[in-house]
């Protein structure tokens, strides 16, 4: 019997538990599931005779060290800034590890031991990273393997809310971490389109989105990711004109969120003194020069310059920032009062279903002739525990740890999964769950 | 005979260390300057009878108590980070300290030590710190002696170039550090105006200018600094409805300023790959969104909607920006780069005279009436070694460092001059050399 060691029972990890549980008896596997909270780790568990649900706090060096020692595979679904301590216990116990984060360089200095021990470290094995990084390989490499040349690679992802459930002007809820979305792309993005580099402050991000229509699935608006340059050396590409990766919303979203960066309430490095007892109005209002008569949303209709009864305007107001709300958070800061704000109407609810959009453009050339090829993935969730977000993380992180036990994956050392020893049998088995991508335009 | 340490002889010491060398046959001091270029030092020093210049690396420890040890009060003009270190082996060796610089909490937490050991550490006793404090400190205890109350404080100061040396269309040359130019109001400026809070982003900072004359000095528009807000504590006004300080340019500097933070060529927090290969004129280019068949300065015209043949406009082509110059700087970041091109421009010519410009307005009520009073001085360099900035910044160190030694200063403990004990000597000398303010407005 073998023992899989997942770290972490949090949201994106159901359909990671669940997997392995279903396939435990088949391959004689136990599966142990460690969490800081014990009935969070219980309930993934759900009494399954080959589940084992356990408590755990990743700063007990002991207890880390005794419960990696005990498994033949480590997964470890904590924060990304844990992963270090776990790869280290698993290097010192022997144990092969799998993540769904990036690679960070503190991981990455741990090939070499990681080689001589024979172990596997394998991460950005779920989506965004996962996921993008197999599909886009794998295309990548079939145009190489025809002898053509790409020129061009834009690839776009959203975690959105599904068209049955999409009931509010902003036509996006939170189905993911809310806080790395109010905090989204600040610093400064960058990317090459035809050959230029080109950089995106924060401040103009969402002013210069771009349009993509994915399937049937309507249009989308895209704005830029933070580093799409790191991408030409990753996928091997180092000659490529245009690089781009960015983020997915419904239309209309960019234009509204760009007006709290131009307010500046996005900004989560300083306190607001005496936030407790604002209301939303005044929160906005301190944004806004001026102090004579005008009411709040004229102020801000004028010094941002959009149309007081247009569409940005009523998402705004829909969103209560006009309204008398106390905030009541002590010493908040701006970005953390419009995360209250949000959370409160971006809420995803029982029955509301998620969903996941992918697609990546390849410009190539081949055969003398200028090509476009098209890969589009749409994952809906099923219900409140297997949403599209935790299919799309946990699915390909469960295929790949039994890949690793049953030796289908040969290779050793820090790893992402972007050759086909990887994304080949985890592509295939995805598409049983729902992960199919639909490829438009000839190779 | 008493002995001076002077740690740092940098730009602005000139004025100091002069000041204590032609009082040092009456007082009976030795004056001891110590650099880390010996050659700067002994320039300072001028081969005066009573003066020493002795070469110094603030790492070595050994010598850095060694010197202290010595000296019967230390003046640290090196950076501000190394104030701590120098403050820790003044406590050891039992010496009073003189700063021109803020008040770090490292140094704020030796109060109580130095108080126990009957040591004055007084700093922010430069200007923008220290002129800035004395001068208003001055008129606010005045009204308050009548029985006023303060409603508003606002406070402008600029290091500008002479009118007389006024030869480019920003009407600006850099007269100091010419990085903290160029990286000036990031992060969020925050103030509060008419009793309500006000927050500003960097990227809306230059846009939000308000205009202030001084006396027949001309007219200037101004920036809000970055937190105003602390100045209600230190300076005791916990009910103020205005306080604001601020950072004076010529008309038309913040305009064109701004287009340079609109496009995103500020941020220092990141390196672009083939800066050296790269001109002005593409550089430029990467900030600009679309790639069709217009010039930079038509993109430019069209992004930032600047006219092409504006005023803001002629000052940006004035610097080369849309020039075939070669960068030649290996990784530099966008803020590196374009401090480059404005040291080229904005170089102070060995003529050159500079100009230190301060405003402070005070709103007040008093026997039932609103009254305003404005002090306003402008100070004007000398020579390229007897600068504005070398005046103001040195002369008031060097006088409070005599006013220690004489024994005028009574008080112990970490200190800023914002009480009659330190001010009203140290501004009534200050006269003498020219830093004199013009008080409008009764009080």
């Amino acid at each position: 019997m073998k023992k899989i060691l997942v770290l972490g029972a949090g949201l994106s990890t159901s359909c990671l538990i669940n997997y392995l549980l279903k396939h435990s008896g088949s391959s004689d596997w136990m599966v142990i599931v460690a969490d800081s909270n014990l009935q969070t780790a219980a309930t993934k568990v759900n009494n399954h005779p080959r589940g084992e649900a356990v408590v755990f706090d990743i700063f007990n060096q002991p207890e880390r060290k005794r419960l990696i020692s005990m498994a033949d595979l480590v997964i470890s679904m904590l924060p990304a800034r844990f992963h270090p301590m776990v790869a280290e216990a698993c290097l010192e116990e022997g144990k092969s590890m799998l993540t769904a984060s990036y690679v960070s360089p503190e991981i990455r200095r741990l090939d070499y031991q990681a080689r001589q021990k024979g172990l596997l470290f394998l991460n950005e094995i779920g989506v965004d990273p996962g996921i993008d990084h197999m599909s886009a390989m794998r295309v990548i490499n079939q145009i190489r393997e025809k002898g053509g040349k790409i020129t061009g690679f834009r690839s776009f992802t959203g975690g959105l809310i599904a068209p049955g459930s999409d009931n509010n002007p902003w036509n996006y809820k939170f189905t993911w971490n809310p806080r790395n979305v109010v905090l989204a792309g600040q610093g400064t993005s960058m990317y090459i389109r035809d050959g230029r580099y080109k950089f995106i402050p924060y401040h103009q991000l969402f002013r210069q989105t771009e349009k993509c229509t994915v399937l049937d699935h309507g249009d989308f608006d895209v704005y830029a990711n933070r580093d799409s340059l790191k991408y030409r050396e990753i996928y091997s590409l180092p000659d490529i004109q245009t690089m781009l990766r960015g983020t997915m919303r419904r239309p209309g979203y960019c234009q509204a969120w760009d007006v709290f960066v131009q307010l500046g309430i996005t900004d989560d490095s300083y306190t607001i003194e005496g936030s407790e007892e604002m209301s939303y109005r005044e929160f906005i209002d301190a944004f806004l020069p001026g102090t004579n008569g005008l009411s709040v949303k004229e102020k801000l209709a004028r010094y941002t310059g959009i149309p007081i009864n247009g569409e940005i305007m009523q998402k705004l107001t829909w969103l209560g920032i006009f309204e008398d709300t106390r905030i009541n958070l002590k010493n908040a800061t701006p970005a953390q009062i419009l995360q209250q704000i949000l959370e409160e109407k971006w809420r995803l609810e029982e029955q509301d279903q998620d969903m996941l959009v992918m697609q990546h453009i390849f410009d190539f050339e081949l055969n003398g002739k200028n090509a476009t090829h098209r890969s589009s993935l749409v994952v809906l969730g099923k219900d409140r525990s297997e949403t599209a977000m935790a299919i799309t993380v946990g699915t390909p992180v469960a295929i790949a740890a039994r890949l690793v036990l049953n030796g289908t994956f040969r290779a050793t050392g820090v790893h992402i999964p972007i050759v086909p020893e990887f994304y080949d049998p985890i592509l295939q088995e995805l598409e049983s769950y729902g992960v199919c991508f639909i490829e438009e335009g000839e190779i």
